[in-house]
């Protein structure tokens, strides 16, 4: 079960990243290896981290995922030009799944429950981070206008707490990750954001 | 002659950084740095994610190819105006030599077939994408207008069913690179192509 | 002390990523992750090179450094049109510091004094090339008006001389940090710089 959430994860990954490459114009090709940087990257970098060999590259599993992300896009996907909502969701489902996911393979893997937190937040933003870097686009966790790498703190820190108190088991980390899921959904919907980087005492016109 | 295989796609891969270097108009010093992490940034994600500590930091010899490519292209480069062809052939030149030695590495680590294919894949482009990002230019592997990852993943398929088969040795590592450097460069002159990212019936206008 | 110099190290990059966050407009929680990445980046990168558990996922005093640092930008930081500059400094420090301990780190781990001074060099860029490159701006290693790399390669270069010589302690590295920040801030101020990727005899008119 813990590897069908994680299967389930990289599938909705892999489906923000076809479609962000549907939306540059790349080619099928392209989209596959956008889909399977998407999906597999966060676990990569986390394993990585963790100093054990990439359980994508150990578990032949993980290369199904990105390849139904690519057909699905390929077949289904909307008109280029109402891509960006159908990216969001699929994003924030991902998200949700990785930061519970990653921060209990940390504990697992005997990191302390503060580190184990930070991991699984890497893990759930860095797939989505790799995706908006190779495909130059400014990435969602910066963007100011909604909430991005806070529901997946939140979701992270839940995990590592109730592991702490003894909690354990899948439907405990779907609960979770359902809750990361719809914080995210919701402050898309209502925009809820937090503040500015610098005090609003000083911010004079914008620059970029 | 594995290693010198290996060093030759180093500096193939370095000069393609070189000439993107020179073709931003970055220094010197910029330019060693961009060829280094062209020519050895793919071998290091490579041994990265097979836990062992990089060949480019354990062999000096690897640090020879970057230098002798900064200073080619500091004196024989065409005019700037000039650079993006042999930009192309030198970058199609390692990743012909990559895509081979990758996937010869990662089945000596003991991968199974089918994943030492995508970490040779991964080597392969691997140099090429951290250089495009790095220097802000759409990666190679994205662009719709001709083959890159597809000779890759054909020749690290192909080098990764010889060695099943049995059949071993550089003979037959240059001889698959071979086909995929021609297969690349071909692909550029007749601008072969795969469908794109969304299914024909779905393109309207486009949209970056 | 070494940690307290490595802290401070990732103080400085972290002051700058949160100041590049403000520029750019991102949220608090992006200058957070911004000021994260950029402190911790580089040792996140020398460590996994190294094979071994990056430092700040066993020390979580590497966490405090982040959160002071976007704190003192959220509260204390000029306007936003008046942020290059104290991002540039806080940079500098962060460089000079980091390319001594990273050297020394390497040389501890049982790296030739070569390949010790490249991964010096690594870490003390790292950070700043991740930052730059999430927050989608050309890196300052490429920037030809100045010198940036010069001085970190200079001051691992003599670390790990030093070390050779059996000369050891961190006063001297405190001592070469120093050296590396005054070459880099005078860099700055009098626009010294190396010359380009290529030759004076080819340059035609800039590209990009």
């Amino acid at each position: 079960m813990p590897l069908l959430l994680d299967l389930l994860g990289v599938f909705f990954f892999g489906v923000s990243g076809a479609l962000l490459a549907a939306r540059r114009g790349f080619d099928i090709i392209g989209s596959l290896l956008l889909a399977g940087l998407t999906g597999i990257g966060g676990g990569i970098v986390r394993d990585v981290i963790l100093s054990e060999i990439p359980t994508a590259f150990v578990n032949p599993y993980y290369f199904i995922p990105p390849i139904l992300a690519t057909l699905l896009v390929f077949f289904v996907a909307p008109g280029v030009q109402r891509l960006m909502r159908p990216l969001l969701i699929f994003d924030a489902a991902g998200l949700a799944l990785f930061c519970t996911s990653g921060t209990i393979m940390a504990l697992d893997a005997g990191m302390n429950p503060f580190a184990a937190t930070l991991l699984g937040v890497t893990s759930a933003v860095g797939g989505g981070l790799l995706r908006d870097v190779v495909a130059n686009k400014t990435p969602s966790i910066f963007d100011p206008r909604d909430l991005y790498a806070v529901p997946a703190m939140l979701g992270a820190g839940l995990m590592a707490g109730l592991w702490v108190m003894g909690v354990q088991g899948w439907v405990w980390e779907l609960a979770v990750a359902s809750v990361v899921f719809v914080l995210r959904v919701l402050s898309l919907k209502f925009r809820w954001h937090v503040p500015k980087a610098v005090g609003p005492w000083h911010q004079d016109t914008e620059l970029r």
